[in-house]
């Protein structure tokens, strides 16, 4: 972790998170600052890291309605979740998800500027469905950097590294606690190292098994998968996720 | 079935292969005619099908060679293969599959303008990858059309109808009748009973579950996973199967 502003440590809840994002161990115990977390898919993910013992660091545009987030999934989870506004979550920690709608990713990469700072990874979880202009969920609009993780990556400050993940985890199944996840989250980026702290976030979350998908340009396929999904969701009127078979055991990140 | 030419009966080896691409019960002795039957995807599929006991039809540039791996096929799963040129075997089925390299789609598409006709499926199984051009085999080159699917439909006589299937099945897996599957296959189309005979003959390969993934557009995206997994394949040395979770039981295509 390097030239994170001092400010960084005073946002962590606990004063003791900057270096949690590269844990991937389960005893341990990371700061995970979700930005839009108050949205759908943050919310849910919100959720079942603060069940599995994260301190979890919900961000919004408004610090209020963070913090009113916070409590209800404190309160639903007996878990460690604060609110604060976008900025102060996003120096929370060195592994920063951002869960916006592709629609929004632009302006939060703007507004998010001088929060976040070299030596962290922003991980980007957006999708750039057709449904952003109206239209179809079942297609989507061409990026012209290749994908929504690369235009993340070309808006986000120097030394920031983007990594693309949890597209085809279905908010509805990660907000409802009781339902119980057994899929893939295939990840991309540059980094193998970026990767494996990204990986270790996602694996606290029983059932979902991180796979490393390749480079962060690969996201232009994994994004893609969203809408195939909604496509087969539509037709079997179910919440699919991904699997990939023939994977051996061991860990592809290290 | 409609509008065959008369020659079709005469090339459909036992003479009654005309409407067995339309059945799904494995009971039934099917037809299967494999256009670029010779080559790794196509002599995969055709090892599986005359296993299963299906009639398999292997076409290929050159008569002599398709005879030739026919009889090899024959002799190793005990099946009823036969070899002919791909216009001759074009004309075999109802339903037809083209499982050439993207880089002679185009090449055979035109080869079989007369051999195909009105009411015929032609499954496609070809991925744009940029290998086609010397490029990686990790990403794929931009198709005018949208996506393979769509180029062959757009080249297919009137009438012809295209589905798409068969993108993520590794071609050695098949091959390898030791080797057990167990994976899905993507289907796209516009039209459901069209999916519902090719899924039918798919289904009667072992391990292999079909799966309506949408119309032909979505095609665009499911021809993007054969690069992803080619991607998870160089990360774990593997071959890489998909499969979606989630889906509830019971026949989509119906």
């Amino acid at each position: 972790m390097n030239s994170l502003p001092a400010a960084a440590a005073g946002a962590a809840p606990d004063g003791a998170g900057l270096d949690s994002g590269a844990v991937s161990d389960k005893g341990d115990t990371p700061t995970i600052p979700v930005i839009g977390g108050t949205g759908a898919l943050g919310s849910g993910l919100a959720k079942r890291w603060a069940q599995g013992g994260a301190k979890v660091v919900i961000g919004s545009r408004d610090a209020g309605r963070a913090q009113e987030a916070a409590e209800k999934i404190a309160a639903e989870t007996g878990g460690d979740v604060t609110g604060m506004t976008n900025e102060d979550a996003a120096r929370a920690a060195e592994v920063v998800f951002l869960t916006v709608p592709f629609r929004n990713q632009s302006e939060y990469m703007t507004n998010l500027k001088d929060s976040l700072s070299a030596g962290q990874i922003l991980v980007d979880c957006s999708v750039p469905l057709a449904a952003a202009i109206s239209g179809k969920a079942t297609r989507t609009i061409g990026v012209w950097q290749g994908s929504a993780a690369q235009q993340a990556q070309e808006m986000a400050p120097e030394g920031v590294t983007v990594v693309s993940a949890l597209h085809t985890v279905s908010a509805p199944g990660l907000a409802d606690l009781e339902s119980e996840l057994g899929e893939d989250v295939p990840i991309c980026g540059d980094r193998k190292a970026d990767k494996a702290k990204v990986a270790g976030l996602i694996a606290r979350i029983d059932g979902l098994r991180p796979v490393n998908a390749g480079a962060l340009e690969t996201s232009r396929i994994v994004e893609q998968l969203t809408p195939l999904l909604i496509s087969i969701n539509i037709r079997y009127k179910t919440h699919a996720g991904i699997r990939f078979t023939g994977l051996p055991e061991g860990d592809p990140f290290s």
